[in-house]
């Protein structure tokens, strides 16, 4: 980043839009079978390109799986991080249950984050590091806003912040387990929501995930 | 069983000793690498058998998963499902919490279900039918014991049994992720134990866990 001149001008070349259409036979094959499961080749042919032409793109499947994981995240960071979340703590926890509405309808990102996330508890895979900085920096975040939230409120509740942070994610991760074992007989909003509020806070979401979807991208149901 | 003789006596045979044996190897490599990745004749070899030896006690690869992971389930469910659990809601949520503890001892076995779990969302996976019907059976005998619990409580709570099932079990699951990614840092008996509490039910159960591990099997730090 400190290395790009600022006068250079950004323009989508081919070569990014073949490492795009990559990405996305990846990102599809990841979610369908896992990472392990899938080899470079299924995901050259997914792509149409040869082997060769994909190692000349990513040096290899670890590689690939590392970027088709941050791709999302990036993009859940800029509303997770952004100006507006800093300014609003309420803002974090909107954003996080809206996240929650989002996945209801993206499964097969869903299915490959609990594939992958599931492989990756061993320390030898490749995305390990990835999903141990993962959680860290999500915890932090959302144990910062429920810092002053738990303080604004009135009384102040009393839960210890850092722990509430890792049951948060914890019911999310779970859910999507059961979610994803039995779409219609889980509801992952209505479960989110009542959580935060047998917590004492309420961030005014209704039990119906329909206003969280336009703040999101990906939107439309 | 019907067809059993009950005059028949009990014996351990050789065939079963060597069906045990293969079993420990097969929960040793799942633990390891999930299922995906382990070949029938790893399994083998990890038994001191050939292929074929393996061949004669289990039809293949599937059936060998599921008789580990039933394995452990039938060890819980005598303590879940027992008399003393229908006689006693705070039985079923005391032993509920006691799996937490206990799972914070058994590392390996832990990582085998999360990544089973992962892998068995696609309802093309050999364990996917039997992760439905866990799910099923654990909530409705959680969700049967939160109801007397709640209506028991003075002043009664007024949470909804069933999403309170589903809760407990999300946390757990979304729990062992992060203690596998970072064991030093997350406390799952804490995080459950402090769940309850949230939600007005004080079963007495002491936030550290030393209490709960001579109630279960597989005990001994």
């Amino acid at each position: 980043m400190t290395e790009q001149s600022p006068a250079s001008p950004r323009r989508v070349s081919k070569g990014e839009r073949t490492r795009a259409r990559i990405l996305d036979s990846a990102t599809e094959l990841f979610s369908r079978s896992g990472f392990y499961a899938v080899s470079l080749r299924d995901i050259a042919a997914h792509a149409g390109l040869t082997h060769a032409g994909l190692l000349h793109h990513f040096p290899g499947k670890e590689d690939l799986l590392i970027k088709v994981l941050g791709r999302r995240d990036r993009d859940d960071a800029r509303l997770l991080f952004g100006p507006e979340a800093a300014a609003s703590p309420e803002g974090v926890l909107r954003t996080t249950v809206g996240f929650v509405s989002r996945n209801m309808r993206t499964p097969g990102l869903v299915g490959l984050y609990v594939k992958i996330s599931g492989e990756a508890v061993d320390p030898e895979h490749p995305a390990h590091a990835y999903f141990v900085d993962r959680y860290r920096v999500l915890r932090e975040q959302l144990s910062g806003a429920l810092t002053t939230l738990f303080a604004q409120a009135d009384p102040p509740l009393e839960h210890d912040p850092d722990l509430v942070a890792r049951q948060l994610l914890a019911l999310m991760d779970g859910l999507q387990t059961q979610w994803l074992l039995e779409p219609d007989a889980v509801d992952m909003y209505a479960a989110v929501v009542t959580f935060l509020r047998q917590l004492g806070l309420d961030l005014d979401l209704d039990l119906s995930p329909r206003h969280e979807l336009a703040d999101l991208p990906a939107g439309g149901t």
